[in-house]
């Protein structure tokens, strides 16, 4: 349908289409396979893969009226409930539509077209996205092919004063792996006139976060989730810490109802319950040796993982392995061209791990 | 805390606080006042009064599960349905987190820096948001004096070859004024260049649509919202129509999972009771009379409307008398910054319509 010759600047577009923006003309359609998922073991997207809280459900079935899903979103009392959970000041965040639209409203505030951004590779696709949308000059640093370290050197040699942006996950989704606080801090101290983004997704399976290093550093930003441990990711919603001087810029380049009221209501619920998310935390990290030991096993090579998602090396057989399984009802991602052979497999519980290291043995 | 003069490009930041992109800076900080509305008569935000289809809430009530909020949301039956309810096919629209969304979208897909955005004044405030964070130059066409007139002549004359988006609502918000369907198709011939945005959020309160000339215009895209008279402002959900050659372009500027499941649960269940619409309408358009004949009885000029909100002239008056129905239990809108004396009303029943009368009448 569309044929788009870079060299020189030569696009064919079907007659009648409107001419888009080169940056969007460029960039590669991303459409993750989330369609046909219901009744499987979805170990495909990080997710809590029991479900939110069940005092999130019994509160929004209380607290839905017909009359308040008519008024537009408030969040005043949530910001105040969420900054006693984390610990700082309702002017040191913004309630996102999900982590997505804290990168976004990231990159909207601080880069301009052609801009540089530093990423890792491989890393969560959604940074590259919105920094592709808004024409940055994007620079790549890889994961170190041993065990898929963090690139803690490479990065820092990568810094330079025109920097305006690195975005990272830590832990990484799909290595897994991710750098201590005292590597965040040496990130930070180079990159001044960067926003520097750490994106802790998975922080409840790691334990290290840049969140109390939020005084010391004026370009730091920490964006959390109600997306994975959590089990909302339904509800879409995240949230983006800076020093509040930057959160009012954030505020400002951020549409003021992007986040839906029963997110709002269910955070609400869901940080009563503390003992829930400490429960599917132990379990996940139980079911972790689990896994390691069972592919151990198999002799499946793996690379051993902070957070609720493992990487193991199916080589050509990453996508047949992937089917197979699905076939099964087991759902797992294929990051094979990411990383050479690999397949990831989310973290659940421990009887759904051995479920899903039996049909992977039957299939090996 | 901020000082800054653009005339020379001084721009005085606290200390320590990140430099944002020039744009950002420049920006007027939006921020609707919506906290405290509970309780009180909510005429200020043209939601519907009355609140969503009780059905929606029992839909909900029944299906929203534990697990069901843990898992990343899917669009393909919601799609299909929607396809169906608004007459075109699945591949001609993209759903939105709200309208702001939508608006969103389509700036990120056909405005680069510096590219032309042509805008009505005064207009939904969004329209001129995202073209500011896109670093548009933009130009505005005020609405004729004389009745609020749509100024279609005007916007004719102002369209350029290098016109790169229009943005209108139809009818406009706040000015209640509309153009016809041919005047839509006025605009669409000349500005062949542009992408022709056609926000129809008060389409139900007008009867006038362009979707139907969906087919005829590669560069007519509409824009429908689930806020207004379906009563779902909570919720977040939209919808973006185009040709579908122009929407795979969209979806490619969009992120994959900015719409919550909820909201495409209450939506399901919204389509299939018709007549709570239906009968909702009728009772605003009978409403609306009876608000005329009360403005005429207290002698207070107002500008007719097509949408389920009408201006009314309060002179001197318009902050105190926007405060005094407020301490009063009623919220309306002031809008005297856009156009002078001029209060804002929501339209909603007709009970409330004469409670909103009787308070004015006991200030006035």
């Amino acid at each position: 349908m569309l044929r788009c010759v870079l060299a020189n600047r030569k696009l064919d577009l079907p007659p009648g289409v409107l001419q888009p923006r080169e940056a969007v003309l460029r960039m590669a359609p991303y459409s993750p396979p989330t369609g046909g998922r219901a009744g499987k073991l979805r170990l495909d997207f990080n997710e809590n893969t029991v479900g939110a809280s069940p005092n999130v459900i019994e509160y929004l079935r209380e607290h839905l009226s017909a009359d308040g899903l008519a008024v537009y979103p408030e969040y005043g009392e949530i910001k105040q409930e969420l900054a006693g959970f984390f610990a700082v000041e309702p002017d040191d965040f913004i309630l996102t539509n999900g982590t997505d639209e804290a990168i976004q409203v990231l990159v909207n505030t601080y880069i301009d077209d052609g801009g540089e951004v530093l990423l890792l590779r491989p890393s969560y696709a959604m940074y590259r996205f919105y920094a592709e949308v808004a024409g940055a000059s994007i620079r790549e640093i890889p994961y170190r092919a041993q065990k898929l370290a963090f690139p803690l050197e490479e990065l820092l040699d990568a810094i330079r004063p025109s920097t305006r942006a690195i975005l990272i996950a830590n832990p990484n989704n799909p290595t897994g792996t991710g750098t201590s606080r005292a590597g965040i801090e040496r990130i930070l101290e180079k990159a001044t006139n960067a926003a520097v983004l750490i994106d802790e997704a998975y922080y409840e399976f790691s334990g290290i976060s840049a969140l109390p290093l939020l005084n010391d550093y004026p370009n730091l930003f920490v964006s959390r989730t109600f997306s994975k441990v959590y089990g909302m990711a339904a509800m879409r919603l995240g949230c983006l810490f800076s020093q509040s001087g930057n959160v009012e810029f954030l505020h400002k380049a951020q549409s003021p109802y992007s986040v839906n009221t029963v997110a709002t209501l269910a955070a609400h619920a869901a940080i009563q319950d503390r003992a829930y998310i400490e429960k599917y935390v132990t379990e996940v990290l139980a079911a972790r040796e689990l896994l390691y030991v069972g592919l151990e096993k198999l002799g499946i090579p793996y690379y051993e993982s902070n957070a609720n998602f493992v990487l193991f090396e199916a080589g050509k057989r990453a996508i047949p392995v992937r089917d197979e399984l699905r076939r099964r009802g087991v759902l797992v991602r294929d990051r094979s061209y990411e990383i050479a052979g690999c397949v990831r497999v989310t973290v659940g519980t421990r009887d759904q791990i051995r479920r899903f290291l039996g049909e992977l043995e039957q299939l090996w």
